[in-house]
């Protein structure tokens, strides 16, 4: 994976610092965002990348956290209407150039689509991921 | 896929009525429980299984779901703690040949392989699909 990246993750829960102690241990540059500072416990000791306190729906924060310079945005928190929100200004205000989003809803998708921002939803891939197991075995 | 199996789902929001709707579809006898009636508004008009509202912790509740007759429990809810507990009442007392549980933290997943059960883990799933998206473009 080529590396040097910036990359801003807003959330900083399991799925969040997951992401940002991967990409930062891969040689991206790396900012995490949380409106908790607790947040940042999930980060690893390794975590060589910055910390922004603060609430991504606010431009504020993600001029602090620099998104105008971002290769990447991934709104990575547990609401999808702030995910959909950060979304939106990452695309139309700090005009970055890639932005996934993690959804609940799937039926929400379509929307995030006409916006150009990828999803993944956990769910989805959860259920299937289920279903694959439950076919895998056979009648019990 | 094999059908006509007896599944118990605990647990009836977005992954579980996914669950319960496509698995019902596919010709096995479902039940789904929830502690909240309204979770089972998630299940779609064509789901022909049961449903029982109540606490799948209580060992009424599984009784009533007729947890000894299931070939499969999937614990589904958003809670750990409910899940591991629902999902060691279907093996130790009710003898469910198998189980599988979505678990958010990965770290317990040690616990329930001690037991026997199957676990997914929704947020390393979706971690995966992010680090693999991140990935696919190349450098932004």
């Amino acid at each position: 994976m080529p590396t040097g990246k910036y990359i801003v993750i807003v959330g900083c829960g399991r799925l969040g610092a997951h992401l940002a102690n991967h990409l930062s241990r891969d040689g991206h540059s790396v900012v995490a965002i949380d409106t908790d500072e607790r947040a940042f416990g999930n980060l690893s000791p390794e975590y060589s990348g910055f910390k922004v306190e603060g609430d991504a729906t606010e431009l504020a924060v993600l001029q602090q956290a620099k998104a105008d310079k971002a290769d990447l945005v991934i709104a990575t928190t547990r609401d999808d209407n702030v995910n959909l929100m950060v979304a939106q200004v990452a695309k139309a205000q700090f005009e970055v150039p890639r932005v996934l989003a993690r959804v609940f809803e799937p039926r929400r998708e379509a929307i995030y689509r006409r916006l150009g921002v990828e999803t993944i939803c956990p769910t989805s891939v959860a259920a299937e991921l289920f279903l694959k197991s439950v076919s895998k075995e056979g009648s019990a």
